[in-house]
C-alpha cells in the first residue's frame, strides 16, 4: 500500500486545556501511526503548538482550513482548525465554555466528515465534563455516545463490550435482558466478522458471583442459546471473577459484560496503559482513550500518550483490514 | 526462633477425592512452609498416600491420633487421622456423602484445637459442595465460612476484603449500609495493627461507576469520615474501576470493596496463581485457598500448589509476627 493510498485517520485533540494535545503529539512523534494511516488533528494550531514547546518535541505544526490541504507530512502536524478558538480564551488545567463549545464543533465536523467518507474514522482524545457542560448546557456526559453504539475496549488480549455504560449498580439487574444481551452479541460478532475474523468466539459473562443467579437462567442463558442456535460460536455464561483471565489467556476474542465496572475492573486493574476504546454500531471507524483531560497534570509534560498511540495504531490497522494480524 | 518453637501450623486436605491432598504435598514438598512454622496435615493417611504415589514426590507420610505425636520431621509429613473414613469409601474425582462427612469432622477438630490454642491456625484445602450436601445436609455452601468473619484475599500487593459474599447483585445495593461499611473498615483496621502496621492506609470502594451514585453519598461517605473521625487513614470512596490498580501500585495496605466480585474480578484477573485467602473475625489463624476441588484434573499430577504455598507461608509469617515484612 503507497502512502497516499493510505487511511485518513482523523484525531481531535479533546479538550485544549487538558492533557489531549500533549499525547496525540506524542503518539504522532513516534512515527507509528503513519505507518498504517495518514494522520490528521482537528483542534486549536495554538494548542498543539504549546503541547509542542513544553514538550520539546522536534515537530512542527501547521493549521489548515479544509481537509485536502492536508500534506500528511511527518513531523508537520497538519491541523484543521475553524480558527474559532481565540487563545486568550483558555487557560491550561482550567475548564471553560469556550473549550466546551470548541470541542463540541470539532466533534461534530469530525463525524461530518466521516459519514461523509473523507475519513476513515476518527479518535477523541479527552474532553472534559465540566468545559462540556459551561460551554453546550450537556448535562449527562454519557450523551457525548453516539445513540445506539456500545464500547469495544481492547487492551492487549482484553477486549469487552459491556451491555450498559454509566448506570447505577442498582438499575444493572433490570438491565439484564434477552433482547439486549442477544443484540449486544450480535453486533460483537459482525464486528469482528468485519475485521477478518472467520468464526469469532464470544465468551459472555454472567451477572452473579459464580453466574448463579435468577438473570442468568431468565436472561443470559436464552440469549447465548439463540446465538449459538444462530451458528454463532459462543461460551458462557461465565462466572464474572473468570472469564477475564480466560480472556487475557487468549480463550476468547472478545467478552460480552453484563455491566460498566465489571469489565471495566478488569481491564484498569491488569493492564490499562496503551488500552483504547471503539464505538461499535457506527459505519465508520470512531476511537476513544480510556482516561480524562488529567487537568492536574495538563501542561506539564507528564502525561502518557500510550492508550492514544493504541488508538491510533488500533484505527489504523483496523482501516487497513489488518487488525488481527497486526493486534 | 529454634524449629521446636515455631507455630503449628495444621492444614485440613480438603476433600480427598479432589486436588487437596496434592497440592498440600507439592506445597510442603517445597520446604518453604517449614522456615516459618510446624507443619501437620488432618485428613486422611489413605489420601495423602495415593497424592504421594501419583505425584512421585520422595515423601513419606504417617497417621497420627492424637497432635503430641506429631515429629514434624520435614519429607515424613504428619497426617492427624481419625480412622473413621475408610478407602473403599470414595473415588478419586467423584463427589461424597463419605467424603463430606469426613471434612465436616476434621474442620470441627482443627477449630476445636485452633480455640484450645494448640495449634497457631489451620488452613483449608478445598473442600466440595455436594460432598458437603450429600454427607452433611449442607445446602447453602456459604454456611461453611464461620459467623461474623470477612474473607481477607491475598495476591502480591492486592489485599481484598468485601463487605458480603455470594449474594446476587439485585441485593448487593441494599447491603452497602454506614454500619456495615465501617464494621470491616474497624476490622480491617484492627488486624492489619496486629499485623504489625502501625498506621495502615485502607483504600475503601465506591459501588457504582466512578463512584457516583446514591449509596456513596448516603452510606459510603458517612462511614469513611466516621473512619477518619477516629484517626484511621482512609481513601475513599475510590471509583470501583480505579481502586484495585492504585492497590497493586501499592497506594493501600488493604481495600474494603463492596461486592464479592468487585475484588474478585481484580484478583483474579491480574495474579491469581498463589492468592491466598483468610477469615478476619476469629481469635486463631484461619486461612483458605481461592479455587476448587477441580475434580476434572483430580488424581492426575496436574494441580497447582502456588495458593497452597502461599496459604502455608502467609500463615506461618502472619503466626511468627513477619507478615508485614515477608510478604
Amino acid at each position: 500500500m503507497s502512502e497516499n493510498s493510505l487511511p485518513i485517520i482523523m484525531t481531535m485533540i479533546g479538550d485544549p486545556a487538558g492533557v489531549g494535545p500533549e499525547v496525540c503529539i506524542k503518539a504522532l512523534a513516534t512515527g507509528a501511526p503513519y505507518e498504517t494511516s495518514r494522520p490528521v488533528l482537528i483542534g486549536s494550531l495554538d494548542a498543539v503548538q504549546r503541547a509542542i514547546a513544553y514538550t520539546g518535541l522536534p515537530l512542527k505544526a501547521r493549521a489548515i482550513r479544509r481537509l485536502d490541504e492536508a500534506r500528511f507530512e511527518r513531523n508537520v502536524l497538519d491541523v484543521l482548525d475553524d480558527g474559532e478558538l481565540a487563545a486568550g480564551e483558555w487557560t491550561i488545567g482550567e475548564a471553560s465554555g469556550a473549550c466546551g463549545r470548541a470541542v463540541r464543533r470539532w466533534m461534530d465536523e469530525a463525524t461530518r466528515l466521516a459519514e461523509e467518507g473523507k475519513i476513515a474514522g476518527w479518535i477523541m482524545a479527552p474532553v472534559d465534563r465540566t468545559s462540556m457542560k459551561i460551554g453546550t448546557g450537556l448535562d449527562d456526559f454519557d450523551e457525548i455516545q453516539p445513540p445506539n453504539t456500545y464500547l469495544f475496549r481492547v487492551s492487549g488480549n482484553l477486549r469487552i463490550v459491556p451491555i450498559s455504560e454509566h448506570i447505577p449498580i442498582s438499575e444493572v439487574p433490570s438491565t439484564v435482558k434477552k433482547d439486549l444481551v442477544l443484540r449486544v452479541i450480535d453486533l460483537v460478532h459482525t464486528t469482528l466478522l468485519d475485521w477478518g475474523y472467520e468464526n469469532p468466539h464470544i465468551g459472555v459473562a454472567g451477572l452473579n458471583p459464580h453466574s448463579r443467579g435468577p438473570e442468568e437462567v431468565a436472561e443470559i442463558k436464552p440469549a447465548i442459546a439463540a446465538a449459538i442456535a444462530a451458528g454463532k460460536k459462543i461460551t458462557g455464561p461465565v462466572p464474572p471473577d473468570s472469564i477475564f483471565r480466560q480472556c487475557v489467556e487468549g480463550k476468547y476474542d472478545a467478552v460480552v459484560s453484563m455491566y460498566h465496572d465489571q469489565g471495566q475492573i478488569a481491564l484498569k486493574t491488569s493492564s490499562f496503559e496503551g488500552a483504547c476504546s471503539m464505538y461499535l454500531g457506527l459505519p465508520y471507524l470512531h476511537l476513544t482513550v480510556p482516561h480524562g483531560t488529567a487537568f492536574d497534570i495538563a501542561g506539564k509534560n507528564q502525561a502518557q500518550h500510550l492508550s492514544m498511540l493504541s488508538s491510533m495504531n488500533t484505527a489504523g490497522l483496523l482501516a487497513t483490514g489488518r487488525f488481527k494480524r497486526g493486534a
